[in-house]
């Protein structure tokens, strides 16, 4: 997992959102995005080891294996959590929690480029 | 899980939005909103003992154990789940299906005060 | 699952949404939408086996039974994956990944009939 909380905060500062709603969208079948304790990183630690033990590489009932043995896990990875996810704004900042943070939840074993996408809306 | 359903069908009613989305966001890293059938309790009974059968509390592999065995346990049943949902508002009501209540999911085992977000747009 | 992708691509070009957000809601207790890999349809079997193995019909702790052995598992599934996807809208389009396509994610094991809700919203 890896921090975006300070990306989007910085976007929605730089749109200058006063009220309204953030989306992030991820559009990638083998990556997610996120909401998870910001303060330990042992918390975070736990989740990935879960998604791991519980999802694991190689199984042997595989059938969609052609891109290795990471890629059917992370597919199933991605539909147990997020693709989408909208956290409201209130004052020209995320209404996250005060312990809350946002990540990008990396499911492959190699490196990728990814991108989130952001948007926002007013509520006037 | 505890029902939410009245709660924000009553600010939806309140804000006399007519046509519209309305969107919750769980500030917690700990707690979900889930969409569940409402009307036999011993259906979301079965969602709870599923979470709590497949993400047990005190694996002996958690890592993030100084706040309690039921921690760590949380945070993955909340990634698990989720913590922002997006319902259509039509002719000033949510559009949820005829047996579909919103559930806060606490995921802790001990008593906590929690904060639903609740904003709504309208489509014009 | 069941590609729904052109239904909704179909409606936002009819729609004539140039910029802004869709929200797709699944008004079922017992079904899901997914955003999944669309190339190679093993990918989607993998994900299926996946909730069909893990979840899977008539474990012996049910109490949610009366509705048939396929119902209570139908509604865990539900509650693990997800039931509202914000996608964003571009240049009239939806923001898709190039192999990502939206499913309807049926946790039944007879035919049902389904409703998924669209709406949009446009960011000027």
């Amino acid at each position: 997992m890896v921090s975006i909380t300070a990306d989007v905060s910085g976007l929605i500062k730089s749109w200058q959102i006063q009220a309204g709603m953030c989306f992030l969208f991820m559009p990638h079948t083998s990556a997610s995005i996120t909401l998870c304790e910001s303060y330990d990183r042992h918390s975070r630690t736990d989740v990935e080891n879960y998604f791991e033990r519980t999802v694991p590489e190689g199984a042997s009932w595989y059938r969609h294996t052609y891109e290795g043995p990471d890629d059917s896990p992370s597919h199933i990875r991605t539909t147990l959590s997020q693709s989408s996810i909208s956290i409201p704004v209130d004052n020209g900042q995320l209404g996250l929690g005060t312990w809350q943070g946002i990540y990008l939840f990396e499911h492959r074993s190699a490196p990728h480029t990814r991108k989130v996408q952001v948007r926002a809306l007013k509520i006037s």
